[in-house]
């Protein structure tokens, strides 16, 4: 294996002061009632409330801020399956690039195509079950003349998804708590290797987990062999945005050296994390945004007595596709509005 | 009229000292489409992220953390629509009050009953139409010995209240733009007849509007004819925290000397409000939490060329009412996000 370059926490801080003029500076919030439950103490990062609504936002404009004049004249180009998306043309638009084409599957949720579109973006629908995404990206690039801005396998998008963990982190010292476990959603890995650069510089102790749909779970399977697997994709999930089939080859040379662990979720899982985020604290997730504090509320790791940080990821979802799954997550067993009279 | 004692700044700014280590301190949030929309700039104040899920806990805390040890030993008692009494089971809790007992509607929303029991108070149901509120405060407090914490007309309920705009006026003094309209809903007049008095200290140009549901319109009433007036009850509204008669008298002696104007808003704008929050802030509101922003959005007062902060005031909202509010909200022309692709 090529030994790939790591970002510092130089980076990483880098990535943080060019970051803080866009981003909303939101504190950890928790919940009594949540705490009690599970016997812990659960904050949450609401990275929901980031523009373009997701954390994408944080390795879009790091990538983006950095590019040239002459490069902001060809325009950029991503590949998403929708957020990072919405993230790379708010990104464009603010950097003053010519253009920014995004291709996105022609499934994708509504909101996520028509936000992007209404950004100025072109958004260009794939067939997510039969495309070459490596020949589509080669294509639209050489053809072109764009920049291609990569989803998460890529030292800029994951310093800046790693600013994430170093304001919990600092947050933490500032407050003078320890945290035990860090756990954050994963497809192509990004988010949760910049968390782990992050808290393995700032933080060491902290375990750092990766949260994945059952049956997309490559960076499982990549973990246990030691190296990068492709998985078939096994069926339906509600989380749109974790349907990567293989770990980034940069994201999986971080991963698989410092997680501490791999989660597999269920949908209904992301479905208990959205009916926790809307009830307790009045935040609007999607499936994907929610699946790593849906797995905690199923207990798929143990708060009991521990200081738990989990990021809520993204909120991109269509207005009846929210109202469906909450209305679906009130009849799994378990903690609900319903149950508060007996605690 | 009686010479009231209004709350000099200093108050204000002792309320402020006093609740910060207990709130979510969150900045305003702005979004680049509504401010496109809307030709100005749209800054909302996040009250629904607050512990308790709405702005409520501002003056509960103030009031319950002034508490003797004799008062709390007695225990506190609240007359609320739902979002005082949650507060106020909040605090009582924390400040380790011996009881909480708080008297509130039959039809309230499920959720704001079950999350204050949840908080260990009792919540005793009277009947909204035919009860004789003052009555019934008294003779709970008589009876039991317990210690009444009003939801509005009291000093230190609005000076918690005023933090709100305290806050406002301090962040835009630091980041260096004027704001020239603050707007918040209004039942009894507490939030608004704080927001007047913080704005007239530390913004004394900041036009300060009321807004109020159609038909339940005392506080136009009233400041139309120059004294409190109680008007009956005409119709059903889905903004259920707002259904005061008669303005308080304390807030109104504030109210009717500082306010620009009180604007009335109907329930399309409340869930035009509350789709717009979903949409652009990934924020869950409840129709009254949501009411003030509504009403900027059907225009009726113009933003062009301005800066606006509006409150979302709070979110506790029962779910299935959230979907069927949202699913009913009427599409704003060039707006919502099905018309996105037209921008």
């Amino acid at each position: 294996v090529t030994e790939l370059h790591i970002p510092e926490i130089a980076l990483i801080e880098d990535a943080a002061r060019r970051l803080a003029p866009v981003l909303v500076n939101v504190p950890l919030m928790e919940s009594e009632r949540l705490n009690a439950h599970l016997g812990g103490r659960l904050l949450v990062k609401a990275e929901t409330l980031q523009p373009t609504g997701s954390f994408k936002v944080r390795g879009a404009w790091n990538r983006i801020a950095l590019l040239s004049p002459e490069e902001l004249s060809r325009g950029v180009l991503a590949l998403s399956s929708g957020n990072h998306g919405r993230a790379v043309a708010w990104a464009a638009r603010r950097a003053g690039a010519r253009r920014a084409v995004v291709l996105m599957p022609a499934d994708a949720p509504v909101n996520k195509v028509e936000y992007t579109r209404a950004l100025g973006a072109e958004v260009v629908a794939y067939d997510r079950r039969s495309a070459d995404r490596a020949e589509l990206v080669r294509c639209w690039r050489e053809r072109e003349g764009l920049v291609y801005v990569p989803a998460f396998d890529d030292p800029h998008i994951v310093a800046g998804a790693a600013t994430i963990a170093y304001e919990v982190a600092n947050e933490a010292a500032a407050a003078g708590f320890r945290i035990e476990a860090f756990l954050a959603a994963c497809s192509g890995g990004g988010l949760i290797a910049g968390s782990a650069l992050a808290l393995s510089a700032l933080s060491p102790t902290t375990e750092v987990w990766a949260v994945e749909p059952q049956g997309y779970d490559d960076t499982a399977q990549s973990m246990a062999r030691g190296h990068r697997v492709t998985v078939s994709a096994s069926g339906e999930t509600i989380c749109d945005a974790l349907l990567s089939l293989t770990p980034g080859e940069y994201t999986f040379e971080i991963n698989k050296k410092r997680l501490s662990g791999v989660i597999g979720a269920s949908d209904d899982d992301a479905r208990r994390g959205m009916l926790a985020a809307f009830e307790e604290f009045g935040l609007v997730t999607e499936p994907s945004g929610a699946l790593a504090l849906g797995a905690l509320l199923s207990n798929r790791l143990s708060l009991q007595g521990r200081t738990f940080v989990v990021v809520l990821s993204g909120r991109n979802v269509d207005q009846d596709v929210f109202a469906k799954q909450l209305a679906a997550a009130t009849k799994i067993p378990g903690l609900s509005r319903s149950d508060a009279r007996h605690h």
